[in-house]
């Protein structure tokens, strides 16, 4: 988005399914994404934020399911979200060493629109996912303050950058630079055409393993150019999947299981040492926070439905990684560490990504 | 029920919530039970079917949940039930090694029922659960047949007997005769009064740890009459949990895992030995097999409503657990083994149960 | 094996590791698998069982995991496995509704085996894996027996047959004839080589989704052959892992997740109606049924060793769904229903399926 | 401890197992527990550490698993510690909306004595439980800092108080003033004797529902003494469990789900409003941070050896739970908020709690 060349503009097409106008999360209406990015020597790190809605989430929660692929990670509030089913705040994402500053500031955040928290109400729970970025970023420094978490709250748009920006500065992926990916999905059913939105912080695999719609480019360019450093398989991926499709909780949480499918058709074999959370929701329905004195409906598809959710998913992760990849630029950054930017490592080798 | 005397019988009352009109699984309306008996020497064993409502269950399924307190058992279909969040059979309980004849019975009864399975449509889960008879029953006989459960299910009403019948007919409980245990509570809320009912086959426990309404019964029993054989802490439960309150899978889920609530307050302590399997199924909404053209309305509580629900499910627990015992008659089986009925140590002793 | 043209035997060759002597997964010393294959007109299925080894597993038993893809499904036995963390029967695989049956056999072999189980010690937990093959077989004929079932066991051996044969016999993969499949890698470590094998039993997927090691065969043989059918995108896979690394059950199911890269590179999307489970084991340790007066020693691998066992279980499970189609003839069945066998396609088509 | 008076001391015995020569957490060598107390008018909060072994536990991390009773919390840490079965940092307990900063001086704790951690090894994964204070205490004030939670790790001893102390500080348990309590139980074994040792933070439940060894105390209670407010079943409970005790992490799991029933015979119904987690160790394995050349070695108990500690940490929850009340004191704190000490009330009521 912003101008910025995307997976598709170099001819590469992933899956069947049509994307949303943004191929984009924000294909959701309500939702948006803010950044701040920290950029200066060491310091290569930021902060991303998503929003789900733009009302009081905290009093109009959505049906929400987590999932964790490798449990490598430090992700926070996945314990309530799979005991109530809700997501009550946006979500942060930043580097590992700042998740209980994100926390404090999200907290803090929803403690300010809310002033019944803590009072005629009881706690909020925050959601805050991260990778660590400590090759590129003095992740020790600690860099990100509680200002930063609140600018990117409000930076978010429905429009924004890709690749190595927020929370994505200082990420690699596939031994190159990582970052922020997005991409969306259409989903026509004879109740209506529904969007499967997805986000990723990437920040896992080797070169070697990488595949560009079933092509081994990793292994061609790994070949094509002399790679300086030793690869390590560390790392870790975060995926914000959204959707507007009606679904409970249970239904939600099989279709961002699928992830697995899209980000193993880009090479992931899923490392020890890598932290994979997928955070899920839908718009279709909110749950208030209040008793209320009658039940509430929730609108639900029949499971044979579902098939299309979980193409959707699959493409629509497989491209927001590489949409991460594409859209990274080259960084350097603490004791001179540097990662290439996929799409100067393109230029350079001739190599054709797509087939 | 059927002119048993129960638990309240003696004076002992659990809990603050009202009692159903039967006091058990089948105050649901819809929910029947039958029981095939076998007691013949060696042979002291049965089945107990669980109907959940008597329309076509496969056509018209159930939101269901499992709930696993403790995996030393061979309950069979809970991987689809968490899946699909549905039930679409009747639950067959029996012995722990004629549970590939009971799925075998109760796949051919769907199958007859149903023409369009294996043919327009796929396939069927069937439900077994699961106790070990040995210590009385002759279990590597293997006496139960397809027949033996078709009957069961044919037998089902909503008035059936308790303690040494069916399924019960050779489980211990407290190192005494156990069985087949029910009881039910109502919740009334803002919007309907709902009944939460609970069936149990118990087949735990050590009479030392036996408590009735916090009174150590076990103790006092265990130091009145001289018990000639030594105490094992084997066996299982299966409880079987079915109310007509208006909740998604996830709260069904939420319901059942507090059935530890009241199982505790018997004075289990869980053993390593004990298959202790929850099934859980409301009544409420039916999720049609067929795909629709439409999504579905499902009716829930808010969440806030959750707390007479677990409230009920422990009471109903820990009461059918003391109807399972306290109906349950003495019985001589295999090899001559024999367990009392705490019904004739209770008269013998002169010990007073209620406090 | 036993002369049939593999996966490899077309120029094909996934991933990088090497595989075992018989890229099967009898490279693991003691696994065997035996067959019986019913194929006459409507009935076309079967049983294929896995001997994990060539002792009494009763009562030396292996570590096992099991894990849920997707539980649209009725595979026997996992509850257990996962709360005590070991495999003490063969694994038998067979067709849906036919599941009792298997149960049924697996327990008197169990039985016949072990005078103790009902007498002096407790129970047997048979593990019984399907998919549902009711396209091409009579699946509501129920033609399995018990006699199959130990027939299968009494004929397992190190090589064996893939493809259309045992529980293979009736199965659709990628909508062409599917089946049995295997195949091993070895993981060089500092401390010894070991080797992981995979099984599977195939039973997904629709042709257009078919890739090859990355090359989108489906799409290319759909446009070149005129498919009369209808593509659905029912069915199931199962998948058995054995290895000979020394993990505990926590690591052997970290393991055994990582099968779903493996999987979604031939073109997986999961679906709804296909059950996906996955039993794994390790040679290495044997846990004895009878208690111990000491502690046993459970050998580990430091976790960042992972890794490996996480690609070699990925490239194990894509090579061996790849061999279980190459393999597989072609069948008419059920009502004439037929499925096509790849390697038929590939020579009709002159498509180049190795890049 | 310290001199309070504690359940034993009121003639209140709970279970058959012995306890510790502290009955304290801290009976096992090398645990401590540190407090900071903040009470002063709306200040009513606090921090409390367990340190689970005096060397450095990033580098020799202890096998681990945690549990979730209800997740109407906000525990942080649980996701890693259930992937690799191992907990590397103390453990601290605070106010709900103080997780941020208690996660951010805990990072900060162990970055100081772990230099290398994000320079040539990853990061770290802090384990931070809470409760929600805000009756008495001003939550949303936030006034926990940092500099407490480093004192709390530095105060950290084998002897401590319990009750109102620490994260007890401005906890309520059955409409009393709760907090802090510790019990412990000694396992003997043929192949030696252990120690199951269990902290509290209480918080949870109403008054009519305290049970003391199976006394309906509570309603007593309610009755003799004129309770000014309304009871509001909300709150949570956390619950450390250490043992020293070979076990897998599999089978640390399925001790530590065993507190619920220690839990449920204090009067729980474990409500829908209670964060209920727990956090459990073993001191009888170092799994090493670095990985090793070689496998290392794990001793386990035989399953059978499993039920003393499912009785032991029953029981030990069950005593930690009342001496978190009985040790607690009166406390008058925000909006001049108060709920009275069961010590205080026992005194005025004489009623006997002792059967």
């Amino acid at each position: 988005m912003l101008g910025q060349k995307r997976i598709r503009d170099y001819g590469v097409k992933i899956g069947r399914l049509d994307t949303g106008n943004l191929n984009s999360i924000t294909d959701l209406g309500g939702v948006t994404v803010g950044h701040v990015t920290l950029s200066n020597k060491e310091i290569q790190t930021g902060v991303t934020a998503i929003v789900p809605h733009q009302g009081n989430i905290f009093r109009d929660k959505l049906i929400a399911s987590s999932y964790v692929i490798n449990g490598f990670g430090k992700t926070i509030g996945t314990i309530q979200i799979e005991e109530l089913g809700t997501l009550e705040t946006p979500i942060i994402l930043t580097n590992t060493l700042s998740i209980g500053t994100a926390a404090d500031a999200l907290i803090e955040h929803m403690l300010d629109h809310n002033p019944e928290i803590g009072r005629s109400t009881g706690s909020v729970n925050p959601i805050i996912c991260e990778c660590n970025d400590m090759l590129l970023n003095d992740i020790r420094g600690r860099f990100i303050t509680k200002e930063h978490v609140i600018k990117a709250l409000s930076n978010a748009s429905s429009e924004f950058k890709e690749g190595t920006v927020g929370a994505g500065t200082g990420m690699l992926c596939y031994s190159l630079k990582g970052g922020i990916g997005t991409s969306s999905r259409l989903m026509p059913m004879e109740h209506g055409t529904y969007t499967m939105g997805v986000l990723v912080l990437s920040n896992f695999g080797i070169l070697s393993d990488l595949k560009i719609n079933g092509k081994a480019v990793g292994e061609e360019l790994r070949d094509a150019i002399n790679i300086s450093y030793e690869e390590k398989n560390k790392g870790s991926i975060i995926i914000i999947a959204g959707t507007d499709l009606p679904v409970s909780e249970r239904q939600l949480n099989r279709i961002i299981k699928r992830v697995v499918t899209g980000l193993s058709r880009t090479g992931s074999i899923i490392t020890n040492g890598s932290g994979e959370v997928v955070i899920g929701f839908t718009t279709a329905t909110k749950i208030p926070h209040e008793k209320t004195s009658q039940c509430h409906l929730v609108s639900m598809i029949h499971e044979e439905d579902m098939d299309l959710a979980f193409r959707a998913i699959g493409e629509a992760t497989e491209e927001a990684v590489l949409n991460s990849l594409v859209t990274a630029t080259h960084v350097v950054g603490r004791n001179g560490n540097e990662r290439p930017a996929l799409k100067d490592l393109i230029k350079k080798s001739n190599i054709e990504i797509a087939k």
